[in-house]
């Protein structure tokens, strides 16, 4: 199924929606996430917790999202993150420059082109505004962080770009307070906020969005002692590079130098297990290996964790190698000291300045590539499913009495009572039964329960599952146990 | 305990921490959730969402945090949303005038208490200064909304003062998409932002905070008729109105006149039992009416629901009757349509625009109650214990290898692996059992495991139990369930 399926569905059914949408200073960027979108997300940061966060024993904070300005003047986003603009000189129109480039003569440009070169390829090509053919200003800088001011004196702080930063600034007190040894990583999901100049494609590029980020910290003269390891070294991997796709574990990747240590494998491998437990098809995935002009201003080794979707593949995760750019540059810029003690080399305690690798993960766009991935029209049975794994589905049981009848209601008003604070449950009485399955089915509910005349006699109700469509009857008093194990996150 | 002990807790042990905290240029009123404060916040909010959300079909959005200008014109907001302040002629100083005011003549200045009677206040007590007792300004007012501006052309918007905005903009679309019928509560949990002057207290108020808020859509004839009352109808509620303390029932409550309806007093009954699951003690709560002078703007009842601390009565959740201020005002600013068909009277459907009730909690102010009423000193055992609701404990388990021998650490890592995909468990080996024992307290660890030389014998493990101290021996086959079955939320 495609974008359009994909999006018909989220607005139709309360997934998402634009913000503001009843108002004509509604701006693009800016999306709603409606009570099945909520649930989804909620479920999925459950299971990013458990497969990564519960699993490696990593730290969690939730840092503040308004940051002082000191800390993008030390992490280098108040210089450098930025996008190419040009601007039509006859109607004011702005354009993120290195994208009409690309998109006008179908290329795609690197990340890190110059202004003058892209200012070059619009002459070349003479391209013009596409609003109204007037021709377009030289190439100019536009910083994407939203300032904002504090208090009645009016400080200069900033939305944070990146929820990782407020994992530099904090370090060295969580380091110490939690009493850590290296290699440690710090995860948050948060809110991050980026004034793109051109938001499209509703939940695929967003000015306000959830990150959940992985940052590890460790010695960098010790990437390859990492115990943990072995509990991966068997994952398959597909990572693309200037060699090709290569399908690997992740002990022969690390053997064959497609991937450089054992620490970013592992990490590597950790991600790998947890997207394949989203329902996203794993065989249309790849990490693919950045080009030194694709990467981002800090990184010095960059993997995107991209997914092939109707729209082409998607980057849902960028890994990279941040080395100590981060802790230095706020180091420098407060003052602070964030050396920690590591064995190093096995000549006793030194102290080190850690290095970072990190793992960047976009969770709209991957809900978006778990629902089209997901989305299935069963042309045999004339319906609309989402196959989303139990675990994930928003609502996970429907409660329905199968006949309108005073003590069959009544008893199923009783099942789902018995359910609802322990189970996302929806009760539904409107309509055939047939059409009630249709719509638990499009938004990818596992499990309906039907409650009918049988059910005074004998106490037994029928659980159908929403992938094959049969029945098979349970006794009341097992069936919460039976749906909680059947919903239970792998 | 008080609010120092507290504080020095959450800094020690990673409970929260100021943000930014390295840089000169940190701004007061923001805060960081550590490890052990994320995990406190996110089963509090899971709490929420199972006595509240689930349990009263609510539905629940997250929406984004910046919104178009015309939200807050139809809001009320950009008029009406700011702070009386007065500035220092000499030093330039601002200060929050009621509050000022407030400390120096040592009395609660009402909400709506105009400037002129403000400035009065201060010439009549000579209120100068605390800085450099220089002369004071008029007062003049102050909008505590953060503006950011979006895109090349910078478009006016703002940083969400309070969650519901959503709730409303969004209304009309999710009463349609969702099926729904009066009365239908929406929900959201997210950041609000507010430039305050004069940010204090740690978590007690806050420029950046997360609130959860429920806005409950009626029909405002049918305020008495919800079936659901009688679920709660026995719940004991403590009110204080201008006629003193009433211990009653919801249900006499309404009877007597002490509420005004059945749908108010059915959701302070749910919120009462919410609360009372949160380990707070509920004999220091209140429900207290508000004079008319404190209202919000917006608010024709009001309750604030109030806790007792070491720094007096806080205010955790705003109970206010909003009518239809806010669906009026975004009606007729957006020209969206706001009504619903709804029964009325019995005399067949009509069109209704809803009323509002709505619930809206501070999520930091509660954790902090929670935290200074579970604070416990016990001299007996010279201990400090976080004596936490085991459903709300950041770190659930404690896994202690009782001795350095290596086949006991093996078999503890071995329990700790098993565990901690399903468990926040915390594995444990540096220092004396004691000590170890004491820093589970502190953080309200309900358990902890020891593994011991008994363990490689026999396959079982002691559980110790946080408050009472007692261990209990099981077989390790029978510990994840029996841990799993001791940490469920009731």
């Amino acid at each position: 199924m495609n974008y359009d399926a994909v999006t018909e569905l989220a607005l139709s059914r309360g997934f998402y929606f634009p913000s503001c949408e009843i108002y004509a200073d509604a701006q693009a960027g800016f999306w709603e996430y409606g009570p099945l979108g909520v649930a989804l997300k909620n479920r999925y940061i459950e299971l990013w917790r458990r497969e990564l966060v519960r699993r490696d024993g990593m730290l969690e904070i939730d840092g503040s999202q308004i940051m002082s300005k000191s800390v993008f003047i030390a992490s280098g986003h108040l210089d450098s993150f930025n996008d190419p603009i040009v601007r039509c000189m006859k109607c004011s129109s702005v354009y993120r420059a290195d994208r009409l480039v690309g998109e006008v003569i179908n290329t795609v440009v690197p990340e890190r082109i110059g202004d003058e070169e892209l200012y070059t390829l619009i002459q070349k090509h003479n391209i013009r505004c596409p609003k109204c053919n007037g021709e377009l200003s030289k190439v100019s800088r536009f910083n994407m962080m939203f300032k904002v001011s504090i208090g009645a004196d009016g400080s200069e702080a900033y939305l944070r770009p990146e929820t990782c930063q407020s994992i530099f600034v904090d370090f060295a007190r969580l380091f110490k307070v939690m009493r850590c040894k290296l290699p440690i990583a710090i995860a948050q999901v948060g809110k991050s906020f980026r004034n793109e100049i051109a938001p499209r494609q509703s939940l695929i590029r967003l000015r306000e969005f959830y990150q959940a980020e992985i940052e590890v910290f460790c010695n960098p003269k010790r990437l390859d002692e990492i115990d943990r390891f072995d509990e991966v070294k068997d994952v398959m991997l597909r990572i693309q590079d200037s060699n090709g796709m290569h399908e690997v574990t992740a002990s022969s990747a690390v053997s064959r130098g497609i991937i450089p240590n054992r620490l970013i494998a592992y990490y590597l491998a950790l991600l790998n297990e947890f997207y394949s437990k989203t329902g996203i098809d794993m065989g249309r995935t790849r990490f693919r290996r950045l080009a030194d002009d694709e990467k981002a201003f800090y990184a010095t080794v960059a993997y995107d964790f991209e997914v092939e979707t109707s729209l082409g593949w998607l980057e849902l995760v960028a890994c990279n190698y941040r080395s100590d750019h981060d802790l230095k540059g706020h180091m420098q810029v407060s003052k602070e000291n964030m050396e920690v003690m590591d064995a190093d080399d096995g000549s006793g305690n030194s102290k080190v300045l850690p290095h970072v690798f990190e793992l960047s993960m976009g969770v709209e766009r991957s809900l978006y590539c778990i629902l089209e991935h997901s989305l299935y029209e069963d042309m045999e049975n004339d319906r609309l499913v989402l196959r989303l794994k139990p675990y994930l589905a928003p609502i996970q049981v429907g409660v329905l009495p199968i006949v309108k009848k005073d003590e069959v209601e009544a008893k199923a008003k009783e099942v789902f009572k018995m359910l609802r604070k322990d189970i996302d449950a929806f009760y539904d009485d409107s309509g055939s039964i047939g059409r009630r399955y249709r719509r638990l089915d499009e938004i990818g509910t596992p499990y309906a329960i039907t409650i009918d005349r049988q059910t005074l006699d004998d106490g037994t109700v029928t659980i159908r599952d929403r992938d094959t469509m049969q029945q098979v009857r349970v006794r009341i008093d097992d069936l919460k146990d039976e749906l909680l194990r059947r919903l239970k996150m792998p």
